[in-house]
């Protein structure tokens, strides 16, 4: 998958939102948690329930490690669903994985090949070369963390080397490898005073933003300050969509809750005459 | 286990050797990749034939990730394994994990709580937020990327702010947050010019250094460079033990490559007047 597959998919489905699946057993409705296996079951159930108004599903990796073997055959099973049952939505391993050439091999293997994932996020503390394997995949994007949302992004990314801080710099030297134009960028929603000095290092590349929903960052500040003419944005939320109602009516207000932030994603697409 | 611990069973034991089980089934011997379970059958031989010599073991999570399920069935019996027939063995989940605090600590739990390892190896983008909730588990070590062994370290590791370079600035953050006595650091081996400013840094942490073997460090060099009195560092050597013959011989030409690290080791353990 391309940008422009990517920008024709938010077109027609008037969203650019993502659901994060961090699915945390304790979480869940506790009718399912009596299921065989109720971290499938439930994400089966939240992408049914949302899938009309997102464009992408971003597992939290860190979510199924937490339950081992049983972790990683439910992911195995959520991705091999959204493959088959919705093709057309994009694919994010929130992996943020980092290491030397050798090794980020393994996990480029794993994640493109073995998962068929769309793309996963990067830490770019390693350089270059640590990257080059996951651009190696030519229909794959490589998501790099440049400005999180969190607290600690105070303690490094800001570091200012030759004029520029740190995030800048890893943001315009990944523009020099190989097959940039897959490269897509994490940047928190929190930053709004600071997305738009970004977007004119990377003009056409996509970012992808969490922090709306539970973390607190504003949709439509963000949006305005951010988007490009093909919209160029992905904006994520997980907690406040799929942990909307732990009852019986879970799907229903998943549902209604993805609905809501696909609305205003229109309005705004709309605002931006890109439908 | 606390930092007099490990430097009790590197006295014990004349070394301070740790295995690497970067396992890839295109690597080891034929005959063992029928088996019904070739990751755990392959590491169990080269546990039993190396553990007299090694203090640490470090499997690559990427290497277990690359063969989903089969993978993480494996990497639980593996560590289960050395922790039921070789307690007194300190293991590193080499795993360079990194995200928000709320991430972070399912990746405490998968890691310290389900798989029982000793430590992990984290990546400090994200800074502060990103690595206490490891930090919490008392007993536990936590292992920061400083400086790593790859070519990709020169892009943002040295940066300088302040006069002081990212690498730096990272490590002497890090010792003021909670619990730091039981961080370690990732200095690769080929920083023998700079590793001893590290030391100074960090007098009593220990550091885990990587890169001797297939990547080319030199032992001695790095081991004179830095050693504290109670020796202070884990050198970890992979390819070149695990795969030292992919014949039936493997079991002892692993041991024979273990044991000649290890001569080396107590000799400099010696000179030092550790031992």
């Amino acid at each position: 998958m391309n940008n422009q597959d990517l920008y024709e998919r938010i077109k027609k489905k008037k969203s650019f939102l993502c659901v994060g699946l961090d699915i945390d057993i304790d979480k869940i409705p506790n009718f399912l948690r009596k299921n065989n296996d109720p971290i499938f079951s439930f994400a089966k159930s939240i992408i049914d329930a949302t899938s009309k108004y997102c464009i992408a599903y971003k597992p939290n990796i860190a979510f199924y490690e937490t339950y081992g073997v049983d972790g990683w055959k439910a992911l195995e099973k959520i991705i091999d669903y959204i493959k088959s049952e919705y093709p057309d939505i994009f694919t994010i391993a929130d992996a943020k994985r980092c290491d030397i050439e050798n090794t980020s091999r393994r996990y480029a293997k794993a994640y493109f090949e073995r998962l068929n994932f769309d793309s996963i996020t990067i830490s770019p503390y390693m350089g270059k070369d640590s990257v080059e394997p996951f651009l190696k995949y030519k229909d794959k994007h490589t998501i790099l963390l440049a400005l999180t949302s969190n607290s600690g992004a105070k303690d490094f990314q800001f570091n200012q080397c030759n004029g520029k801080k740190l995030y800048q710099q890893v943001i315009e030297s990944s523009i020099k490898w190989q097959n940039s134009q897959q490269l897509m960028y994490v940047v928190g929603a929190n930053h709004t005073d600071l997305i738009s000095s970004i977007r004119r290092i990377v003009p056409d590349n996509f970012l992808l933003i969490p922090g709306i929903g539970a973390q607190g960052g504003n949709l439509k500040q963000i949006s305005q300050a951010v988007m490009n003419d093909k919209c160029g944005i992905i904006v994520n939320a997980s907690r406040s969509i799929i942990y909307s109602s732990n009852g019986k009516d879970f799907e229903k207000t998943a549902s209604i809750s993805a609905k809501k932030i696909k609305d205003e994603m229109e309005s705004l697409l709309n605002d931006k005459k890109i439908i």
